[in-house]
């Protein structure tokens, strides 16, 4: 059997982890035959001297083997799915998964709640009065037969080795590893069931990854995991200096991404949903056209279909804040930027997001953008509203603003949402496609 | 108040510490409110990265302030003290406290026990019937004022981070980094009260440090760190290839320690003893010959008075191994190499050390180099002879024995077991000397 404190100093010292190490390192961990501060110190050697891909894939498999995986071969539809690093304002997956659905997948997303600075997509469906997160794995094929979507919380059941390893990176200082994140991402992912998978890698100050080459790395390195597992996976990295939409928060998360169903949706939302549409209609072997299906209303019947198969009324009023306040505009001009970082903070100390993965969210607190970079500004002109269930929670989310908006003589650039594709069949790899 | 992960971050992206950084994380690590997974992702990220001299200050004071600090400023005679970093057949201790104190110091001596391949002081004195290791720092100071040295446990008292930290780095792979070996050697030498301290930085195979640049770096870092907190220090760097002398064990050694004191020791070990024992007289600044004071059977006496004082009997004779085995020569010549650590590991395993903290030692189990290098051999001749309570053990001894002997057609060349001298008055360093 091998021995951890061996294992750690191997890691540290440079050398390689066999596959059977990295296996029974897994294992032992999940079932608590390995120490917390055993394990710390290993991820810590990890931070510093990686895993190389064969590491990668060991680890990631043994990962998926603590627990089950899917099995959703018996639908007919060919299964889809996405997954995005987290952004500000990111409510693409409420208008995606019903998207991509009415143009004949399935997409079982199994998704997770929002820590810090990034909502999640849990957190704001459960805006949505009588909406559960929480299905059974029999319901989630249920839903994903009637309905072709399903967005819900990734079950107990799968990945426990990443649940156990995620909470004890997220207090270790360990979290900011590109093997460790993929990995996490990779094995719930690989676990869901899904036979393809298309990766939305987030760029910029409001993202994960702050720089171009660490994201490109990651999503480089989440593609070769997935296909090396066997399934179809691609990457988009795309820009998160700015929020996307205009809505940060909740509820007026779900009410713009509603909108955007109706065909009123704002320019970079649907720019980076319809691209990431055609990216999964693709992997998944379907000619179809998703703006087509945004615009006829497909999408949104869709939408409320599964809303409804998960108890929620898609007709209900979503809650509203009772306190609101405006941040103005100090001088004329174009706005040149609006802190994508700083306004997901804002929202947050708002109320909208979660410091502890225990702690409460308020469905309505949040920042509507009235105005995004790129647009004129007149001086006094109000930019942003901030919304909250308690007036005292203002003063910190100004604060958080004081230098996110830039305002000058000459409006933006318009640049485009997505920057870069990274293809399922990258280098080095054998693709059966 | 400072937030664990935040500095645990910091150093792992390469930042400094402040003092009071290190001084929150010590002190509420030690109080139990800081993890130990989290400490033992800062002590692996500590091993990447470093301290800098100030940090390593800070994180020392830190260690000594969690505790007491002896007071022997009462004491007559001037204060000095050895630590070594562990060697095979190292019973340096046993002459050298009693011969440095029959020239006029008063030698506080607390010690620690074997771990591993090397052997401790404590479990060397224990096979003399009576002897105790634990004394009350009462108990530690009227020794020291009637007979001028003694050698006893570290109390739980003294830099309990330490002893804390240790045990934590000991399962987590962070034991072989050079400044959580400073700090934690230093930070128990510093708390035990002594004016002066020579270090016996061991290098060689059988040694912590295999390598003399590291050791070097070793010796130079506890020497800022004692002379920065007002500890005159030095260091000797020895040679650690072989075992020193010729009896490894427990027992064997007490037997091995007595012999020189009556002036019939090896020569290595009368080198070694009488290098540091000039040292500590120096930095106590006394004038006296310790070569005489071994010669003329003073430091007999003072050591005699020691074992009486701490409820031993000199004169008791010594428990024996009841079996014993021979390795001999395989052919003639002269003995070249006799591997230390492999000596080190042959005793360990016949039941002279332990594997794990609480495990007991055997007081007679051990290793007799009937031949060292640079000694002539017959084919046949007996060269090691194997001493264990239980005969099942030989076997195992036997095998970490197969490399360990060289024997050549010439002699090596004779070998100054001293290999450099790091003095108290380093560079960069203002001393009020």
């Amino acid at each position: 059997m091998p021995d951890a404190v061996e294992l750690i100093r191997a890691k540290r010292d440079g050398a390689r982890l066999s596959d059977g190490d990295i296996g029974w390192l897994i294992a032992a961990y999940t079932r608590g035959d390995i120490a917390d501060e055993q394990m710390s110190a290993l991820l810590m050697a990890v931070y510093f001297r990686g895993l190389d891909a064969g590491e990668l894939q060991a680890w990631t498999d043994a990962m998926i083997g603590s627990g089950e995986r899917l099995d959703l071969t018996g639908l007919s539809a060919p299964t889809t799915d996405k997954h995005s690093t987290g952004g500000v304002g990111d409510k693409v997956s409420l208008v995606l998964a019903p998207l991509v659905a009415s143009c004949g997948a399935a997409v079982p997303q199994l998704s997770g709640r929002g820590l810090g600075h990034t909502g999640g997509t849990l957190d704001k469906l459960e805006s949505i009065p009588g909406w559960r997160a929480r299905l059974s794995n029999d319901e989630i094929v249920t839903v994903l037969r009637t309905v072709g979507c399903v967005i819900c919380a990734a079950g107990d059941g799968l990945a426990p080795a990443d649940r156990k390893l995620y909470a004890l990176r997220d207090v270790t200082g360990t979290v900011e590893s590109i093997p460790l994140i993929a990995s996490s991402i990779m094995s719930k992912k690989i676990a869901e069931g899904t036979s393809s998978l298309v990766l939305d890698v987030k760029v910029g100050s409001g993202a994960f990854m702050p720089d171009l080459a660490s994201a490109r790395t990651l999503a480089q390195t989440m593609v070769r995991l997935g296909n090396g597992h066997g399934v179809r996976t691609s990457a988009l990295l795309s820009r998160m200096d700015m929020p996307l939409g205009r809505a940060v928060g909740n509820a007026v998360e779900v009410e713009e991404a509603v909108a955007t169903l109706r065909g009123e949706g704002p320019a970079d939302l649907v720019a980076v949903t319809l691209a990431l549409a055609t990216e999964m209609l693709r992997l998944a072997g379907i000619t179809a056209d998703p703006g087509a299906a945004l615009a006829d209303g497909r999408a949104l019947s869709s939408y409320r279909a599964m809303i409804t198969a998960q108890g929620g009324d898609p007709d209900a009023p979503l809650p509203v804040a009772p306190h609101a306040e405006v941040v103005t505009a100090e001088q004329a001009g174009w706005m040149t930027a609006l802190d994508a970082r700083a306004v997901g903070v804002a929202a947050w100390r708002l109320g909208a997001g979660r410091a502890r993965k225990e702690d409460p969210v308020s469905a309505s607190a949040g920042v509507i953008c009235l105005v995004k970079p790129g647009e004129p500004v007149e001086a006094g002109q109000p930019l942003l509203e901030l919304r909250a269930d308690d007036p005292a929670r203002f003063e910190r989310a100004r604060a958080a603003l004081a230098a996110a908006i830039g305002i000058g003589p000459h409006p933006p650039e318009p640049a485009d949402p997505i920057l870069e594709r990274v293809p399922a069949g990258g280098p080095g790899l054998e693709l059966a496609s």
